[in-house]
Order: structure tokens, then sequence, then C-alpha cells
């Protein structure tokens, strides 16, 4: 057995709270305890959460509720988003188990974990996916794809402690281990802003797709720290030049 | 991909009509469609249980219905009842994973294999145990270790489904497969009848326990149709001797 800290799970926009308490009940069942929700639809707290919790209480009242995904997984190195195989994604796609094996790796190097999942109609949004370090998919029958929630996170708390329990021994990073989130994402719209001074985004209405196809673009390669602060001064030296360059042109339209 | 029958799955005196649904809703989700239930607390059908299937409709409206575990599992040959690992069983005891191989293995031999569950809050007699060819323990956290039926149902049969998914070369039996499990309560009941006959179950309030020990020792080595009809030609040689030593016995005290 290990004292790994057990990845954190991510509730968007769940909207009952009776998934919400099986959600708690499951995460309790496979030792994970750490439990966030965005924007649940009827509010927190809720006692029906606390009645099909059935005594798994530590997880409810330790809930932390947010208002955005990116807000969710700020603090977090590795976050992987529990949905259906997308028909196109630039992302790396997982099962379950070779998504633990992952989250187990990077948690044993010291970096902190988590599992996103949808709301039980809508799912999640591309942009939030694309917040994610990679995608996990169940093996689901496609004659019956509808997975309740709580076994969704049930799966793939399973897998966790199966693993964990097996023990295998951690594959160490070698590399500098990734950013937090919030670095990434001050990153991205450090970028994105420039991006849209210099007019790249055209025509507007394909910002959003052109914006997210970046941001998991260079997601895949999981900046460290490190690495953030020297892409950052690579906007910035970009754009600074561009400055320059519109400067002297208009300079010259003067003349 | 393969084409192979998955396990039925057997639910053991559920209370619950919403868990009902929720366990045909997760069998539909991982391809298993053959559910039978056991005195089922409410009677069967029960409305509430097509309102939390989700639509997996075709599992309801095949649902059989027995009195007993030993019905629901007669024309088996391999059975695994899911329950906490027992103190002390000289039963086979296999993860999740594990007894999915085996079920794997089988199935691919043409055997019927089956997956045994216990209602919500009773779990499962001992002597419904010693039915089953083995027991499968899902390494939950002690610290909370009450697992909703549905989950339990769902963590098997996401095991069965990646490892069809995977589907490596199965491992044909090299033995003769194991007899229907009606074939072996049978020669259980011939043997225990003999026994009885013979004083065997002394003191008589031992008898409960003598025969489950009986039943799981036996049961371990898995007997061919061929090996069960030769054990009961063995019981019936032994009763019959043991008919003429009274005999004997009797024409000697007559003497």
């Amino acid at each position: 057995m290990s004292d790994l800290t057990p990845p954190v799970v991510i509730l968007d926009r769940s909207q009952l709270a009776d998934n919400i308490g099986s959600v708690a009940r499951v995460m309790a069942n496979f030792g994970l305890s750490e439990l966030r929700l965005v924007s649940p639809r009827d509010g927190w707290p809720q006692d029906r959460a606390w009645a099909t919790a059935s005594g798994a209480d530590w997880v409810l009242e330790g809930v932390k509720v947010f208002d955005t995904v990116a807000e969710a997984v700020a603090d977090l190195n590795t976050v992987f988003a529990t949905t259906a195989r997308p028909r196109e994604t630039r992302q790396p796609v997982r099962t379950p188990r070779e998504s633990a094996r992952v989250l187990y790796d990077d948690t044993a190097s010291g970096l902190k974990t988590g599992l996103l999942f949808g709301g039980e109609r809508a799912g999640l949004e591309t942009t939030d996916i694309a917040l994610c370090s990679g995608i996990t998919t169940i093996p689901i029958d496609p004659k019956h794809h509808s997975l309740n929630l709580a076994q969704a996170v049930a799966i793939n708390a399973y897998e966790w402690r199966t693993l964990i329990l097996d023990a295998p021994p951690p594959r160490f990073r070698e590399q500098d281990p990734p950013a937090s989130n919030d670095l990434l994402v001050g990153m991205y719209e450090h970028l994105e802003t420039e991006l849209e001074a210099g007019g790249f985004f055209f025509p507007p209405e394909k910002k959003r797709s052109m914006t997210q196809n970046l941001r998991v673009m260079l997601g895949r390669s999981a900046f460290s720290e490190q690495e953030v602060a020297t892409f950052r001064g690579v906007i910035h030296a970009l754009a600074k030049g561009r400055g320059r360059l519109l400067a002297k042109m208009a300079a010259k339209k003067d003349e």
C-alpha cells in the first residue's frame, strides 16, 4: 500500500445532488477523498448528497466549489478529462488503466493530479477538455453508451486503487514536471492577446476553434514552469518586435 | 472484438428496483445482457427498474426470476460470487481482473459463466457462495467498504469488456470442462444423504458447516460431467458396502 495523494475528482456542472453523493461514496470506496464541484446546478451543499453518500461524509464536507473548470484545476499539474473518444483530437486518449498509470507516476513524482467529469446531460465543453493533459475514455459498448456519472468515477477510482495496491515501482519523470494549470492558462491568454492584437484570428468567428487548437497543441508538450517562462519570453519578444515593426510602418506612412 | 457470450449476472434477493435498473444499465454499458433475479424483495417486474435503466430495456425484458441461487446457477459451469474476502475460505479468491480472465478462457472453451451478487444489506449466504467456483473480491478501502450493488456489477462488467477488447488469445482448457452446477448439486445431495444415513453429521448442529466444507472442498476440483458420474459411482459403492456391513451386523445381533 502506498501513501500517495490520490487524484482530485472535479465534477463540472453536475445536476443531481444524488449523483454527487454517489460519487462521494464511490470515491471513499476506492480511497479518494478530494472532491471539487464546478457550478453545481442546484448550489451547494445539498442534503440529498448526504443521503446517497452512505456515510462518506468526510468527502462531502471537504467539497470545494468553483465557478469555472479553469479555476478548479488551476493548482493541478496533470488532469485527465473522462469523456467519449472525440472524433478528432490532438490530445492523447487513454483507457482508464493507462491513465491511472500516468497519474500514479506523476503523483509519485510529487505532482498534483485530477480527474475531470462532465455533467449528466451536457458532458464537458471542448474548451475545458483543452485545459487537460489528456482524455480518458471508458470502453463503453456503443450500443448503450449512456454511463452513469458515479459509474464513470468508479471505474477510474477502481483503476487507481488497483494500481496502488499492486504497487509497481513508480516510473519517475526524467523531465521537469509540468507547470500547474493556472500558469499554462496565463501563458495561453498572453499568447492569445498578442495574436488578437496582431490580427491572427481571421475570420473572427474562427477565433474560438483556433484558440483551442493552439492550446491543445501546446498543452501536449506539458511545459515545465521554466518552459512556461521561456515561452512567455518568446511571446513578449515577438510581440515587441511586431510593435516596432508597426511603429516603423506607421512612421513610413507619415513620411 | 469478440462474439463470446458474456457472463450471466445473478442478483440474489435484491431489495430496490432502482438498483436492478442501474445494474441493467451498466450491464448494457459493458455489453452484458442476461440478468437473473433470485427472489427480488418486491417481486418482478417493477416500473422503477425501467426508470433507472436509462434505456437498457432489453436487459430488463429478458430477466428471469428464480426462487433459489441453486436454481439460478443450475445451467452454468463457472460462477464467481462477488463478496468481501471471507476470513477463512477454501475457495479461490480472485480480483475482478483475475476473475474476468478465467471467465474469458472458460467462455472461449464453450462454457456458460456467471457473476453472482448478494442483496443490498444481507449479502450472500455462505451456502450459496459454496455453490460457486470461486470468490471475486473488489479491492475496496476498508475505511469505507459499503459498495453500491450497481458499482460492484460495473467493476466486474468493465473488466470483462476491457479483456475482450484487448482480445488476448484465449487459453483453452486442457482438461474436460466443469460440469454444470445442477449436476454438482445433485452429486452433493447424493453424498449428503448417504452421509446422513451413515451418522456422519455429528453433532447434528454441525451438519450445516460440515456440508458446506465438503461442497467447497469438492467444488475446488471442478469435476467434469464424467467425473461427477464417477464420483456418484463412488458414493453408491461405498454406501452399498456400508449397507451390507450394517446388514451383517444386524444379522450377528440376531444370532
